[in-house]
């Protein structure tokens, strides 16, 4: 926006705009910027003016929704007649406001399928070679992602074996106990550890060592540091996989149910800005689980800016804290059910493509 | 086999055996061990003879091949009426004698599309977040996994910038070199890395520290090695998705040519033992690329055993070696084809569960 780097749609091919469901990633891209200065916000309002713009639709996390409230707050100081409303959209699902965010649904289907796959593969060899596997989980708050691998155990009873969740300290002798404890019993070990790990002194157990615009420090590679841990403690062959942006952009496997409500979030955005609201996120809200019921609604953005939705105590079993609760199982289970279609074309999947053409700007560049 | 852990198909429910083309890992479990003492081969020969086994298929790679070939060998010399046929399967596609190995198809287009949804999501955020993204790719021996991913540029030309093989000695500088050029051109840089990248000296760029039965050392993290190079030298965020198992037991997204060819070579094995050959392995021959058209064969283990086929030099681009030519997509492309078949239930891939009964033994245990 502060760039005046602007998107007309309706110059775009209708084969082109109708593939953006199908295509991973955000189409018009993404920001890390934290507006503050007056010299932003100023910038900000002269575009929208210059292009006559009345709505403002902002997609994404915690983060996001802090920038589209402080948008909204000025705007309505400054008497603009601007609707700002955010959408939801992050697969750490940690936003306030909502029953759960789009993105999650499918980046959790996609966890769970990755340990039943991998769990196949390891018990195959676990006699003669490898017999842990740690799969590092997204997440950068929250145990969200992590504890909905549990779903792996509807099709493979106690899979995965341990999940690490960022909610509970990580006391390595715990863990090595348990894993110890796993192999003893059943020959191999699946593991699922959330990378937002923290030890008993609340400082994160792995960080890549540098951080983001929001003060976000990146995480990363704590699966790496336990695959150390039990190879030293306990001696065993261990295979980490850290999917990283696999987990969250492996649109082929996205769910249906996530797919059908990221849409309908969006469709609910424009009518709540059509029917005159602003300052506000959609939100989806849970009637039912069985059957799955839901209906939108809207929450106010001040309710949701900047706040974070870590696993509630009644997901996470009582005892160890390496297992989580049928409530946990019953809230994301239909979040991952059925499976959205693709656009394949020889054996690849087409993705939308649009042309590259903006609108002419009005003003003159902006100094980022 | 030395076990005398066998199990009978037959006694098994015939949806859960119909059930096995759609199911990842080895359904009979796996092995490691090298068979060389005159003690195992005894034990080997006892076990064929206390349940009358006319026939013995062996599915696998190098090492599975050189195995079969031993059995082969020692089961004339002793003038046993036994069949050994092996069958190829490795997603390493390293195997002399065929034109391409079951497995391989289907990594190869787990690959592709890996790279062209993380190139996505990398694409979206570059302006102002991670702009280097690395996969670590299989591939113990030889580049096939890592070369496939070219065939993304086939949706999006270019992509990946840089292939690195375990063909081309790896020198840092002109990594490094490659990567801030593509950055300058591209805003952003999408790398696939084989695991079994090796410098100029010949040694690999990064090992786990320890081996199998076979000797092979036990590679991995070439990745995140990359990706110090790249923060420490360029300043720049680099993410790195280290798929491992994921890779090659992504079962929801296998190829459709490889699943039917994967069945088909197992027919193939069949018609081989029961009109009287053995020592050889099935073989795969293509007739022409397009049409694709392919036909089964059978070629002398012997010729097979313990060899390993590397990327033949027409498969790599002259120049700075970090891309691949057409004839090495002419050759993949049809190997990712059409998307096969899964059993879903509730979201969740559906596999086989067999018994767990087992033939009723007939020797004393075997301490192995």
């Amino acid at each position: 926006m502060l760039g005046e780097d602007l998107v007309d749609l309706c110059e775009e091919p209708m084969a082109e705009v109708e593939a953006i469901p199908f295509t991973p990633g955000a189409i018009f891209g993404s920001c890390r910027r934290r507006l503050k200065s007056d010299a932003d916000f100023e910038r900000l309002f002269q575009v929208i003016d210059a292009h006559d713009i009345g709505y403002f639709f902002y997609n994404g996390g915690n983060d996001s929704m802090e920038t589209a409230h402080a948008v909204a707050t000025r705007a309505a100081a400054l008497g603009l007649p601007l609707r700002v409303i955010g959408i939801p959209k992050t697969v750490d699902n940690d936003l306030v406001g909502t029953d759960h965010c789009p993105g999650f649904g499918s980046s959790a289907k996609y966890t769970a399928i990755a340990v039943l796959e991998t769990m196949r593969d390891l018990q195959s060899m676990a006699a003669d070679s490898t017999q842990v596997f740690i799969l590092e989980s997204m997440g950068r708050h929250a145990g969200w992602l992590a504890a909905a691998s549990a779903l792996a155990s509807y099709r493979e009873p106690g899979i995965p074996h341990l999940i690490l969740l960022p909610e509970v300290p990580f006391v390595e002798e715990k863990f090595l106990s348990a894993v110890d404890d796993t192999l003893r019993k059943h020959g191999f070990c699946t593991i699922v550890a959330a990378e937002a790990l923290k030890g008993p002194d609340g400082q994160f157990v792995s960080t890549a060592g540098y951080g983001d615009a929001f003060g976000n420090v990146q995480l990363g590679k704590v699966g790496l540091h336990l695959e150390r841990c039990i190879r030293s403690q306990l001696d065993r062959r261990v295979h980490t996989a850290l999917p990283d942006y696999l987990q969250r952009s492996s649109r082929h496997i996205a769910s249906y149910t996530d797919f059908c409500e990221a849409q309908e979030v969006g469709r609910k955005a424009v009518r709540l800005a059509t029917e005159g609201h602003t300052d506000c996120m959609v939100s989806i809200d849970r009637v039912s689980h069985v059957p799955y019921v839901v209906r939108y609604d809207a929450v106010p953005l001040e309710m949701v800016a900047g706040k974070t939705k870590v696993l509630p105590a009644e997901f996470i079993l009582e005892g160890d804290g390496f297992h989580v609760t049928e409530a946990l199982r019953a809230y994301v289970a239909p979040l991952i059910r059925g499976e959205a279609p693709n656009l394949w074309m020889e054996g690849l999947p087409r993705y939308a493509h649009l042309s590259g053409r903006r609108v002419p700007c009005k003003l003159d560049a902006f100094e980022t």
